[in-house]
């Protein structure tokens, strides 16, 4: 097969990360005879330094003639306070809206391997293996935002269409039906017509699935069962700001946040990005764990029907997580293992 | 000293902890010499039930009329997917409104005796000691909502005025003044104009408090640091909803949602709650814990200055849950006591 990939390594330890997972796919090429070609391209915070624009037309042509996008992270302290209008997240937001990428799956396991390291009892967390459906392109992120001039106001609007809930709601019910059959959509509906129309539609619509099972949750319990009982869950569906909250709060349940893939997609494009941020103090350190990108890279194959190719990555990944093969932050079982090594050994072993 | 105290009891279990509330609190009269006098209104689905208002005048009357409130609970599952415009809830709401209730505080301790209920590791939770500032009548909860009629668009805004962030800043900043002298802003800045309008007034103000730290955090971020390592949180601020979500996450760290009490508070009124909600499902069974309840009438005495007495009723629980005299939720050490059983305790060893 062949495939043209857009490299979007962005900021802080995005370039690190990203190479580790072309060098996976390079070995995957190599072994299962596939031609992957990749282009770079600027976005976040390197890209306003260059350009002054967090994601420069070129950018986003690139990711439009492209089959799929690896991104790696944005963001940057140096803009963190930036009151103005111009700061590498949007750069990320004007992506994921340009390109329609409405949902945003990240799925949330325990590695066997790692369960010690959670902050969570093992008995917890042992078994955990959820599937989390954050819309991406709707809600408070998009609405419109208003700052009085004198600083004594600020407001910014949450918006929901039918349609936009639809959308994601089949992706996450189609979802279930591969795995536990379950969907619990996080919401605030006790407070929130935006969630009261979350929960219509998605009534509404599961009718279509009568084998899958619907729950409602509110996202503050929500937030309280995914530390007391994670295991409840199958498939989450969520809005936009929930979606953020609660999928990062589950991200750190398996004990590294570092080995987390994610996928948004939209009708026509998919982009595949580690979960962690830009984590900026370990720039440049070799420490920054490179799995969440190589892990992302096998979430883009199997996204093109490579499922044999994704699982010789992932099963690479898990040899490298039993022989301790694996940065600082997974606890240290060698000397100091690089980034660069981690990636080394997993594309040798592919 | 005299205390007229409304008494609202709300829905589910919140009767039955609310009489161990007044249990304690009859005690400490009777020990320290104090006049305490109760009246009762109702409020949440109680209310609908018996008049069609979640808070009927007379009840909104009796709080304006009292020098406290005493609150139980509101909310009940028949009327959970009520798209129509009564929903216990908004009892609750409106009273937060009425009365300018514009500050939740929750304090979020690891009691000794039961870190090892904790879903974190013992290690993680030793020692942890938040007292979290939640926004309360401002934010998207208050905001302008819309539904179109035919279903196919909702919308809810979110707004704050500088006066509003300011107010509830300031109280956070004098409590980390008496505690470990830091407070965290939890926002998302990254994303929304009403957050950096946080950011901006709370950066302003905290210089007339130049022993306090202040550190920012992305609300994404503060629910994986809670989790992760909650220690070093002292004073958190934050606007209502990130609040609602961050300090139901928070209050399970410690072992037990059923010990925590709140207290909100506005210019002149202030309202004690227990964090639980109406927990219908352990309603008149006599399995619910009241120990929220009780600490929440020891932050009512402490409110008016009666520490001693507010010290005595904490003795007496700490007492109660060493001896493991303490509702199911907490690990049955003895045979079943009952919530009426564990106010019996309290009371009888003020
Ligand atoms: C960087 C930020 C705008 C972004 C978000 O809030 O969506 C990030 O937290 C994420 O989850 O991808
Ligand atoms: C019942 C609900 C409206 C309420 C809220 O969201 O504020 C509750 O969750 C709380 O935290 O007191």
């Amino acid at each position: 097969m062949e495939l043209k990939i857009a490299v979007l390594p962005g900021d802080g330890i995005g370039p690190e990360v990203t190479a580790q997972a072309i060098k996976a796919m390079n070995a995957v090429a190599l072994e299962f005879d596939h031609k992957f070609t990749y282009k770079q391209a600027d976005i976040g915070a390197i890209a306003i330094d260059k350009t002054g624009n967090p994601l420069p037309d070129e950018t986003l042509e690139l990711c439009k003639a492209s089959d799929a996008i690896l991104f790696g992270a944005i963001g940057d302290p140096k803009y963190d306070n930036a009151q103005g209008n111009v700061r590498p997240e949007q750069g990320l937001l004007k992506i994921r809206k340009e390109l329609e990428l409405f949902a945003n799956v990240r799925p949330v396991k325990a590695f066997e391997a790692l369960i010690d390291q959670s902050p969570l009892k093992r008995h917890l967390i042992k078994g955990v293996d959820i599937s989390i459906y954050r819309e991406l392109t709707g809600g408070i992120y998009f609405g419109k935002k208003e700052t009085k001039e004198d600083g004594s106001y600020a407001s910014d609007l949450c918006e929901y269409s039918a349609e936009e809930i639809e959308r994601i709601a089949h992706l996450a019910f189609k979802a279930a039906m591969g795995r536990r059959k379950k969907v619990t959509l996080v919401d605030k509906a006790n407070v929130l017509d935006t969630s009261r129309l979350w929960r219509k539609k998605v009534t509404e619509l599961a009718k279509s699935y009568p084998e899958v099972t619907l729950e409602f949750l509110y996202v503050d319990n929500a937030a309280m069962q995914m530390i007391l009982n994670p295991r409840q869950f199958d498939v989450i569906l969520t809005e936009n700001m929930f979606g953020d909250i609660i999928s990062d709060e589950a991200s750190v349940i398996g004990g590294s946040i570092g080995l987390l893939p994610s996928v948004s997609i939209g009708k026509k494009y998919a982009l595949f990005e580690p979960i962690h941020g830009s984590y900026p103090q370990a720039k440049g350190k070799g420490i920054a764990n490179p799995i969440a990108a190589i892990l992302s890279a096998a979430m883009l194959l199997e996204h093109f029907g490579l499922y044999e190719e994704s699982e010789t990555i992932k099963e690479a990944v898990e040899r490298s997580l039993k022989l301790g093969i694996t940065t600082p932050d997974l606890g240290v079982k060698h000397e100091r293992i690089t980034t660069s090594k981690v990636g080394d050994f997993i594309a040798d072993f592919i």
